[in-house]
């Protein structure tokens, strides 16, 4: 098996150009999932997907449901572990679009001072750069060997980026033809960009909007200012009360359910490089600003979180316009973390807001994405051969980190199919996924390749 | 004399149609000042408005400023006291342009149940309609009569709707010019639909932006959600912490100069006819939203206020976006009553904001319009007359009223000439300005050209 493993490698360096050439393919299609207008972007980049893997001897297809199409692809029967690989074809909005470089949807090279290369472009790394090397990894075995290592499924959905409203239903329906040993996931970072991390636990999500009505109309200030309630005075007063004065989240039963981290974890922390105050340099701040006492890498993946993503009401645009405004809306997420119950946490938000809206306003409350958090079992076989595969590519030892996002479909697999996940990401903390100007850098893609390559082949012991 | 006033009367029944039919081209001229895309339509009205008073003689023109053009008019000389007219000849912006039943710059008529017509469009109120009463009075009267009643000079600005930030330095280089025995000003209210009212105080006016940055670009609020200071949530705090739950404004010095009501004005007010239940219901609302044990006319007119006319930030498009908005901002003005000082106001309002800025966030304040607010004396020969015109147009004798809204200019002239103003408007409370669907009654245009026929024959006795 080692002479395959390294024409495999050789093969990955070797073809890395027409590897890059298919990323690009793929990030040109614009596949915005949240905004209704890229329908059809979203199923071009499920089609194409369905059909390099079925180029690939995979049973591919397109599969319909409620929102965007699913991908399903299946490789032949062979021995060893089944594994079923899950990743995203949609991406993020672009806006602001002033603020990228170079259009988001025209994928180019960006040669840096470092010697890195950035592959620029939304998507290059959340989450179509990051799935490829899954792929791509299986192009050179077939290429090489002629087959698959082992038995290999793939699911990909169009809604990550949505919240996976269809997921739950499509899980539900075709649990017995996606039921493999584990799931492995390529969503995740390094955990610096010399050291390969597992990520074992990350965090849930409860998107919420609220839209407050005061009066039926817009209203002149000068003319009504005072007697007549302003509804962005009311959303500014329930949104200023979200958090407490030392950084704690005010809403009452929040933290119900949270644990302290085992001391295993604390301890691997706290031995592995982290800056902190380079963490907050880097995006320009200073000062966490989550819970005081708590450290920035408990903050981000063993703490909940609320954060307000969206505001408007009232005259946004040029000059000024001295209107009250009757609606305001806001949208405010949740990041949870396991303990929590995302039902509970939603409700409770609720009666928290409903009780700070006087009463001739009214609310409108709409329920958006909801994932649970999770935390992963540390002792598995399948762990620990990819822990040591990622050693020999890297020459380090992988760290088992948190992440702070959420992978909503991870937690069902766990819950209806008894499966656990392997996430195992090439991305960097400085991607700007979810930003304008995202990048993924070339390392990742190739190592990311060659890394999978090695992960294949130790499971095919 | 009296002769002449029926007669000048009989000549504006005649005429209306043709006075409508120039109002309805003024409408058509789509000057919304604070746009800079509209700065070439504001530039038109003020030629319209020109030639309109150059036609009827009077020596008009159009003067350049920084800003929006300026319109001068002087009539004849001839004996009796000198007016000045002023009026502004902008309009606010139409947004949300959805929600108008129809286009906003294309007059027309509406003939409602009760027997009114409504005249619709975008300034058929606020000011186009109400300032054309005044030129059509006096159109009138040079028609009929041949000359005008009094000496009379006309000053019509294009920034009334964005904080008139040309007009002082305007003032200051034509005081000369401009100096008259008063002002008068058609941009006000009746007291009630039978009632006519003289308007004798009006509230000031401070604009401030707020732009709060937090890290320097946008972030994933998975990754960095909690340690990384929300924009929003720091803008929500401050927003939030603007009033207390009584009502009153939270910034600390705001009512410094506040003073209590003269009685005799709060006589007044009680004895004419005002039903509060129904002035807030007519806008969708039951419970006055400032200080809690002040009427609703003392709130509006006689208390000064803290408005959030705008907010926005992070992600607002359809859908859902888990970001960490690195910018917010704000638009919030502050009604004032006489006693405030605005500057005052304005360096207390900023160390408010800050005070609530985290250390690592930066805030940038830009200053909007500022106006101070006026109580005129009562006792005046002019007001007394206009009073009893007034209450001979409309068989009920005139209200001495306060208005909530701001008339920047008049501050300025009282302090830089010395000139008191009177306030006389036909507009009615439900007259939608600022809001979709503006107008404008037909009975206000006509039996308002009507008023200002009778006022300055008065003023010529």
């Amino acid at each position: 098996m080692t002479t395959d493993i390294d024409a495999v490698l050789d093969y990955v360096d070797a073809q890395l150009d027409a590897s890059l050439a298919r990323l690009f393919e793929f990030i040109r299609i614009p596949s915005i999932s949240t905004d209704p207008a890229y329908a059809d972007d979203c199923r071009r980049a499920a089609q194409w997907l369905s059909s390099q893997l079925g180029d690939l001897g995979f049973d591919a297809s397109v599969r319909d449901t409620t929102g965007h199409p699913m991908v399903v692809a299946h490789g032949e029967a062979v021995a060893g572990p089944h594994v079923l690989f899950y990743g995203h074809y949609d991406v993020q909005p672009v806006d602001p679009l002033a603020l990228w470089a170079t259009p988001p949807f025209e994928p180019s090279l960006s040669p840096q001072p470092d010697g890195e290369t950035h592959i620029l472009g939304r998507g290059a790394s959340d989450d179509k750069g990051q799935l490829l090397t899954f792929i791509e990894a299986c192009r050179a075995f077939k290429a090489v060997t002629g087959k698959l290592p082992i038995r290999i499924s793939m699911l990909f959905e169009g809604e990550e980026e949505a919240g996976s409203p269809s997921l739950g239903p499509f899980l539900e329906a075709t649990a017995e033809e996606l039921r493999a040993d584990t799931i492995l996931v390529c969503d995740t970072d390094m955990w610096d960009r010399d050291t390969p991390a597992i990520t074992t636990m990350w965090r849930g999500l409860v998107g919420e909007e609220i839209e407050i009505t005061a009066a039926d109309r817009d209203l002149h200030s000068g003319m009504f200012g005072n007697a007549a309630r302003n509804a962005l005075q009311v959303l500014g007063t329930i949104v200023g009360r979200l958090r407490n004065d030392d950084g704690s989240v005010a809403i009452p039963g929040f933290y119900d359910g949270v644990t302290e981290l085992p001391d295993a974890i604390k301890a691997q922390w706290q031995r592995l490089p982290f800056d902190a105050e380079k963490f907050l340099a880097d995006i320009g701040l200073s000062i966490p600003a989550g819970e005081s006492g708590r450290s920035v890498l408990e903050q981000i993946w063993a703490r909940p979180t609320c954060e307000i993503n969206g505001m408007i009401g009232g005259y946004t645009g040029e000059g000024f316009k001295t209107v009250i405004p009757a609606k305001a809306s806001a949208k405010i997420s949740f990041r949870l973390v396991a303990g929590q119950d995302p039902a509970r946490i939603r409700e409770s938000f609720r009666a928290f807001v409903s009780s700070l809206v006087p009463a001739d306003c009214s609310v409108r409350l709409t329920a958006h994405g909801t994932a649970p958090a999770e935390m992963m079992p540390l002792d598995g076989v399948l762990l620990n051969q990819a822990r040591l595969a990622l050693g020999e590519e890297w020459n380090r030892e992988a760290a088992l980190a948190g992440t702070g996002g959420s992978i909503p479909i991870l937690g069902e697999f766990k819950r209806r199919l008894g499966m656990d996940s392997l996430l195992i990401g090439f991305a960097r903390f400085d991607n700007r996924i979810h930003s304008p100007n995202e990048k993924y850098d070339l390392t990742s893609f190739h190592k990311g390749i060659r890394s999978w390559v090695r992960i294949l082949a130790a499971f095919a012991q």
